[in-house]
């Protein structure tokens, strides 16, 4: 979901983009009109996430799953070590990709319980040679999430495709963060990489350019044609976030979205919720019901209500509520109304 | 530039997608609604350039530039050799790319004349070992474009970012045709490659699955989120080039728009077009005033005349007009116009 007031300028500009003579979709990526919409974005998401000028932000292309290669290749050796936090399958496919790369050690796994909680990460368990940690901070499948960031005396690497914007983190506490802007941010098609500049390295030869971290800070993102209008839409969702009161804001909104569902989870003796509490994400609400046939006709009368996209990841099963930003409060609340009126007549 | 019709359609149906509850901005990859968007975007651009069966199509990020490394990484083993034609800044920096991955021989060049020229390719000029040559089709900066493509021995890779649907290829001719799609084919962010099927092969491990040609393939381009609003694009600008005729009414209409220019050129004893007569390009055609105060007076009266974006590239300098897709045959008559007024003016 994106913000209304974001579409509407979106289509109410899209002939003509206001003081040119073409679409924002037609202009140069070297055009001075979208020199600016590039400096506003980076400048309105340095504001939004407190990014100080240690660290390059990039606009790029690939996704997350692009990611999973870049850092390994940008951040260790070939055939270095790097520690990564099993809690889930993009984490989990992080690490499979780094190890094409080096040795993407586990040292810590919560797959025994179904990733169903946050296992605990001491610098203890991390390799010494480990040239960073990777965790993924938000685990959309399984309705997981770092509430504190692991403290720990190397580069913390932290997938926030899921949650950034949407709550607070602390950029300082981390080498780097990145996340695909298709969940708070705007659109597929951008990958928003925030590093610490003392992390960007000459790299060896046979990297790619397009891979190369230094190479695209040094080109600020323009290494090659960007995907323009991803950024122009994702300049546009941080413009309307700082208006509506900035971070800060989206997460008190979240909280309160996620407090509903998990309030009728918690008072509940029909749905299952199987993730420990401390480790509940307030952005993925999962949950089960008794059996295959309940879950079938839970998901057929919310669809009558107009409350779609509630059915769980293959990979997990049950039901799954997304409160990203772009979710109201009123949807959510009809959603936890539907809930306790499905528990009621099914219980 | 983009056709209006396609404009307008973007913008009356970008609050809401026909037949859905959301806009095309925020519509899942999954959902039936895209899938049907990018299986028919598929379809439609087979059915223009004539794509048979046994070749893949794939919708990728990243630009040519990506590109220009996952054809060594995918086409040849490290440290192979393939052959590459030095026809300018793009086919130059292909090259580049791929002598990170292997052996990139340069088989002919025409970096001796400024690239005025396409340098004739022989199969005697190509290691007997080479994975593949590659060529730039078009050379947007320098205005010249492969007529016919070579006849070798070998599987042929073409970059035809700036020309494909704006003219005719014969896709058989190729092992692989990549283009960005920004140029004739919809926005930045998506690019097309067209691979013979017998080319995607299992890969050594330390090739990220970002950059697997079969593994992309395999998946149908979703391996992870695929760039949707610039495929959504991409297949209105299909539908609308089938509408109007396809690519060989787009060749026919760019043909008779160049001539346009070329006609002013051959008839003038002011402008200098450096250009090899049998290969000019339809798609950018270049010229020279006789000095760099003229260059300046002729850029500042086209201004004035709403011509824009007639200024040749920092590494050619001079005059170069794009005649791509979009671009009207009554906007090309209005510069052919102001040249033959400039010429009268100032010889």
């Amino acid at each position: 979901m994106l913000p209304l007031p974001v579409l509407e300028k979106v289509q109410k500009e899209l002939l003509c983009y206001p003081g040119e003579k073409c679409s924002v979709l037609e202009m140069s990526h070297r055009a001075p009109a979208f020199m600016e919409i590039i400096s506003k974005a980076e400048a309105d998401l340095r504001t939004l996430l407190a990014v100080p000028d240690s660290y390059a932000v990039l606009f790029l292309q690939g996704g997350a799953s692009m990611q999973f290669s870049m850092i390994p290749m940008n951040l260790m050796p070939r055939g270095g070590t790097a520690a990564y936090a099993d809690t889930g399958v993009f984490a989990k496919k992080a690490a499979e990709e780094a190890s094409r790369w080096g040795d993407a050690v586990i040292v810590a796994s919560s797959a025994d319980k179904s990733y169903s909680y946050i296992p605990s990460i001491t610098q203890q368990s991390i390799p010494k040679d480990a040239a960073y940690l990777h965790i993924c901070g938000n685990n959309t499948i399984f309705g997981t999430q770092f509430n504190t960031l692991p403290a720990v005396d190397l580069p913390l690497v932290v997938d926030l495709s899921s949650s950034l914007m949407g709550q607070l983190y602390n950029v300082e506490d981390c080498g780097l963060i990145y996340a695909g802007t298709q969940k708070n941010m705007g659109i597929a098609g951008l990958t928003i990489v925030i590093i610490r500049r003392d992390l960007l390295k000459e790299l060896p030869e046979e990297i790619p350019s397009m891979l190369n971290y230094k190479l695209l800070a040094e080109h600020g993102s323009m290494y090659n044609t960007p995907p323009c209008f991803s950024i122009y839409l994702s300049g546009l969702v941080f413009e309307y976030t700082l208006a509506q009161g900035g971070v800060a804001e989206m997460e008190r909104r979240n909280k309160e979205k996620a407090a509903l569902l998990y309030d009728v989870l918690d008072a509940s003796k029909f749905y299952t919720h199987k993730v420990r509490a401390q480790d509940r994400s307030i952005m993925n609400v999962t949950f089960f019901l008794p059996d295959e046939a309940f879950t079938a006709a839970f998901l057929k009368g919310a669809q009558q209500k107009g409350l779609s996209g509630l059915k769980g990841h293959r990979d997990a099963g049950g039901i799954r509520a997304s409160l990203y930003n772009a979710m109201t409060y009123k949807g959510v609340s009809a959603l936890a109304d539907y809930m306790k009126a499905f528990e009621t007549e099914n219980r």
